[in-house]
């Protein structure tokens, strides 16, 4: 196994930070819950939590946080048509996002 | 206790975004981890991860995302000494930060 494929297999946590608008709250749970319906069946998926802040003048009012096996396996999640058909409900709800994959590096 | 009583002492978690430029990464985790050393000190502290993005293009090149026992021993540990000497550091690398308190809803 290569260097560039040894990091391919190690795990990868998943985080997207959501601009949501007052109000909105509660359609952005249920449209979030849909997505993760369909995640959490992708080969990979580990745990996901969706963090809501206290305030409500958050520049990020929801950040989750979603624990892969890998970046292969969350790659392929993210080409599957059950994310494709899912994530424009999320997409027309919020206001901006910001995902990003990443691995810890400190404890 | 009143409802905003048992809301303070509810666990949440502490996450920030950091923008850090590129060059700037072990400068920054060596000042992270003198903040880290400090906060790991304080009550109500359970355990933090710091994440690092897998691309260098990323907006947010670290997240950090910390457990605590309550909002109250959080707010606590901010307004200590340690926090309050050590935190400068890390401020005086990055370019921006996004820090917010969280509660998981979903999982």
């Amino acid at each position: 196994m290569t260097t560039s494929e040894e990091a391919d297999s190690v795990p990868v946590v998943f985080i997207n930070s959501f601009e949501v608008g007052k109000g909105k709250e509660e359609e952005f749970v249920a449209a979030w819950k849909k997505v993760k319906e369909q995640m959490e069946k992708q080969d990979g998926f580990i745990s996901t939590a969706l963090h809501q802040s206290l305030s409500e003048e958050a520049p990020f009012r929801f950040v989750n946080v979603v624990q892969w096996q890998s970046k292969e396996t969350l790659e392929a999640a993210f080409a599957s048509p059950e994310f494709r058909r899912t994530a424009p409900v999320v997409a027309a709800v919020v206001q901006g996002s910001h995902p990003c994959m990443y691995r810890v590096i400190e404890r």
